[in-house]
């Protein structure tokens, strides 16, 4: 795949011309125009990593001989909607990156750097002419810091991947049932009691908005309310609706506890919090949360359910609506906007809100029509461990949508969200990526422009670009088999999970109970979405038309699966954590075995025995699915 | 290997017994004693790393039924001699750990992690009685913060690394010519114009210090003075004693850059300096550096010359005896003890001062004599690249040392030293791990017990129980590898380096300049000491006697080499950084080509072109060195 296939997120245009700018160690970038500490911090780090990837010594070179020469007209500003256009013009002598901001630049310079090359004499730049700009103004990712804490490492590298990407929102998770996240000095029991003592101080908090700011991202706080609340109130019992005792809570799920919304008290404590956390947070806007309150302990409040009455709430959604506009209120006053899950998208939300739509697409129409910016994230769930292609497919704005122009311009775009509830610091870059690539994609590129057919293939190769920057969703997966081998060899594991992929969507916290503290380090943590091994073998079935050299392929795989339930059983025997998926190895190599023998015997048929085993190969065992046993049976029926 | 053989640091006594205790999801445990909170926090860690190991969801089990009892009699001092003996009895009930301090129950807890096995059941610990205690008090290892900052996960993983190694000493070195590392609010323009941005905030050194307290780690600061002092100067150039203009330095080497002795203002500076520092670093010692003062701006500074003539000082050391003993001044007047590197050893030194050997052994021998308590460096420089063994080897107290037994009472220990010219955070943990496991048993278990037999046995044990804390050592490798492969299949790479060292001593950094920006992402870089795949081959000739297994897993290992290159060339074509070791490669192919021929045909002898291929196949390319080529050589010898 050449370079330019590979660019990822593919640029609105790319005219490559003849030649290429050669990378030498005298390699070296001027910046021209009014370009601001950003642009300089970002062209050191672009000098590091190109050194990193071709590992030139790079030495000034002659003043006036520069290769790369970035000019930009102004600083810009980290806000909805701000310029990010770029143009790249490369020729045998010099690239030349040109943006109306240095935002524009840095985007820019993650396209160049996925650009470098190679030929016989060394690195090169391969000439272009690229155009390029966002389809949509709002490119998030979400990170749960509350349920599982992430410390800053993890975050870091995860900016880093999301600035590859052109992604220029995140969106902090900081407060849920399960922990509160942040240093409050006003209420210094929301973390000390909020929390197991992990939580980010106000030092960590500056040092990640900056972190993000350098690299032209917005860093938007959450802080969960009405619902979602119950590590606010152990500390702060007189904001609860319900009678204590306020403990933590380490189970996961949604809990009853809910914030009181009829005590003017409630709404004090907000304006004294949300005044000293916009100190730490910049961006013009706030989130609010919002989702899942199920109502219960209002219900069970009798002033509660008395004010209600007096005020003619006929449902819990008019009392949220009630609280929600309150909340909108200190916001303002504090000079912020709001953005809240699609519950608080209520008849009389006014119009300035923002609403993120998660539990279907029917809110962003509703939404849309009613005047409401809107961002998409229902079908970017990305902890639900869904293909990367179902991610790619969802646009927020496809052709056939019933949307009046002036509409359709309420979608500003979309975010991943990585929930944390079976996500820890080892794991969650694994679920992040390469997928929420897929998604950038997605967001920044026309809609004419994202193809699935190559898809895989082009995050094999953003997924090695994304290691560099130290994310490890590569790098863990061997390292966790090492220790579930428990120092015997890892290879029988491997050809196993390469084929495997944890249950999607909530199966996984439907079947088992799980808290905040348990292990994260099973078969089905290590094994990945979009299991590479399966991948491949799909692949090859679905091109397969009798050719020889294919049918060698496909026997070859299926005697490696046939035979390596005989070498992962002593690892198993070894390693009592392993023997939740001795039936799924059986099966794979019952399955290939089955299938090795009807592709010997042309004709031959399936005894009801052999169907039982094909279909139990498909239950999840040890919270994994075999997800080869389709493409084993569309396999039988070609040769059939 | 059974646990009890590979249990690292090795204990002073372990008596098996029959049976083991089980550990199930109710496994839990309970503190007696006076604890305190760093116990406590230290057993939710334990349960943690439990429950990561094992896959159990540990639950809280009946109240009388712990399976584990911790039991201290006090709260432990981080202070040099503090007492961390422990034993520990397994029966199939229960394991009672018990110790005088809270410390020795963590150093208690480590041994009982390595412990854990499993039989067909489950997971298991085997019944048996420990005692155990260190041999040396003082038990270190230093990383060098100044020449490549290290990120705070990087420190952090390797306090974990030390912890479960039973090291505790955390030597940071904090200051160098090329930066200054922690921010200073008496003195702001020491970390502002001293280095790159990246330094340590207040906020940061404490969080370490703490992470380290909670470990049982003591943390002893450097500030190396008076030479290596190039970037204090930059923002008060009234300190230096040669006229400016004073920059910031990349270069990797010792400069001539060395505070000004003779200025009261100088020690004025430097009090104000220390007692601001000491308020967040808590141990009783401050390392003043010392080392590597060449005394040219000395000399060339007329008023120092005078000053020295006035004083009768004859040489350099002289006047840095002086200024020593200035500090030595400050220090105590401050409440604090001084170490630093030999070249403090001057006959006038008062004896609380100690003394960290680097030089060479003399030191030590003749700082014990001179009644100094000493700490032996010299032969743990894992910045080398040099064998595990060789460090193992080097006894800080060998039997036939000539020292009195009061004396011998001043060899307080030792410390491993990380140099950072030429690492990476991407690379360091290559160059600690596991290799500082080998000097944290010399430091800790008795003479006898250190035996060098089955050492790399027990480092590959220790190595993947050492990854479980997040060490990269291992991960790192490939990931590496595919940044150098730029996509294509790593496993020929893989082959050649798993036979490559990186060259040892000085070598690297006198062969090629470096500055400390150079990229750090070449094969050389890629490489570890004590190669693997070496290893394994000259083991294999080591014990071969002609039997024709042996031989014929030689000739297949021999066959992969000779083939090798062929597989690597279009890889080393497509990835210009690779083609500083295409001699190197071709090398492996043609000796193992040579060799295979050889034992084809016994009786043949070498012709002169074969024997120049043996010799130039020694020689470094790519700052590599082939370490399979004189277990090439034997192996002839033994066929021939």
């Amino acid at each position: 795949m050449d370079r330019f296939d590979a660019l990822l997120p593919r640029p609105v245009s790319v005219r490559p011309k003849p030649g290429s700018l050669r990378i030498t160690h005298d390699f070296s970038l001027k910046i021209e125009g009014e370009p601001g500490e950003r642009l300089s911090k970002a062209a050191l780090r672009f000098q590091k990593r190109l050194a990193d990837k071709t590992g030139l010594f790079l030495e000034a070179g002659e003043p006036g001989q520069c290769a790369l020469v970035l000019q930009c007209e102004r600083v810009g500003e980290l806000v909805l909607g701000e310029d990010e256009r770029y143009s790249l013009d490369v020729t045998p002598t010099q690239a030349v990156l040109r943006a109306t901001t240095d935002i524009g630049v840095l985007r820019g310079l993650e396209t160049l750097l996925q650009l470098i090359s190679a030929d016989q004499e060394g690195y090169i730049i391969p000439c272009v002419e690229i155009d390029d700009e966002p389809r949509f103004p709002w490119r998030g990712l979400m990170i749960d810091s509350a349920r599982r804490f992430q410390p800053l490492d993890v975050l870091k590298r995860n900016l880093d991947g999301m600035a590859a990407v052109k992604l220029n929102v995140f969106h902090w998770h900081l407060t849920d049932d399960q922990g509160f996240r942040v240093e409050s000095n006003e209420f210094p029991l929301l973390h000390e009691l909020g929390s197991n003592g992990e939580y980010y101080t106000k030092e960590q908090i500056r040092d990640i908005v900056a972190y993000a700011h350098d690299r032209g991202i917005r860093v938007i706080p959450e802080f969960d309310l009405p619902g979602h609340a119950a590590s606010w109130v152990i500390g702060y019992p007189e904001l609860a609706s319900a009678p204590g005792p306020h403990v933590r809570h380490i189970d996961i799920g949604v809990l009853d506890q809910v914030l009181n919304p009829i005590k003017e008290s409630t709404y004090g404590f907000l304006e004294r919090f949300f005044a000293e956390m916009i100190t730490l947070f910049p961006d013009e806007y706030v989130h609010i949360g919002g989702d899942e309150n199920n109502g219960k302990q209002w219900l069970a409040n009798p002033e509660i359910v008395q004010f209600m009455r007096e005020h003619d709430f006929e449902t819990i959604l008019d009392m949220q609506s009630y609280f929600t506009e309150r909340v909108l209120g200190i916001l303002t006053r504090l000079g912020k906007k709001m953005i809240g899950w699609d519950e608080i998208l209520t008849p009389n939300l006014p119009a300035t809100a923002v609403i993120q739509s998660w539990r279907g697409r029917e809110s962003l129409v509703e939404g849309a029509r009613a005047g409401h910016k809107i961002i998409l994230s229902n079908g970017y769930y990305i902890d639900l461990c869904q293909p990367a292609e179902y991610h790619y497919l969802n646009d927020p704005l496809p052709s056939d949508m019933e949307l009046t122009p002036q509409e359709s311009t309420n979608i500003l775009g979309g975010e991943a969200t990585m929930w944390s509830e079976v996500v820890s610091p080892e794991t969650i870059d694994s679920r992040i990526w390469p997928r929420t690539a897929a998604i950038a994609e997605r967001l920044w590129s026309r809609r004419e422009d994202c193809r699935s057919e190559d898809l895989y293939e082009r995050l094999d190769v953003i997924s090695l670009h994304l290691e560099e920057l130290g994310l490890t969703h590569e790098k863990n997966y061997p390292q966790m088999l090492r220790r579930l081998a428990r120092g015997r060899k890892i290879s029988p594991l491997q050809t196993l999970l390469d084929v495997c992929e944890p249950v999607q969507g909530y199966e996984r916290v439907i079947q088992r109970k799980y808290t905040v503290l348990s292990p994260l380090t099973r078969a089905v943590d290590a094994a990945r979405p979009d299991a590479r091994g399966a991948r491949e073998f799909r692949n090859l079935v679905r091109h397969y038309q009798g050719e020889v050299a294919t049918g060698s392929r496909l026997k070859e795989r299926l005697r490696i699966w046939a035979q390596n339930h005989e070498a992962l059983a002593p690892i198993i025997e070894h390693s009592p954590v392993l023997q939740e998926i001795t039936d799924l190895s059986r099966s794979l190599s019952t399955i290939a075995t089955l299938a090795l023998e009807c592709l010997e015997s042309p004709g031959r048929s399936l005894n009801e025995h052999e169907k039982t085993a094909l279909a139990e190969a498909k239950e999840p065992r040890g919270q994994l699915q075999l997800v080869v046993v389709s493409a084993i049976e569309d396999l039988l029926t070609k040769e059939r």
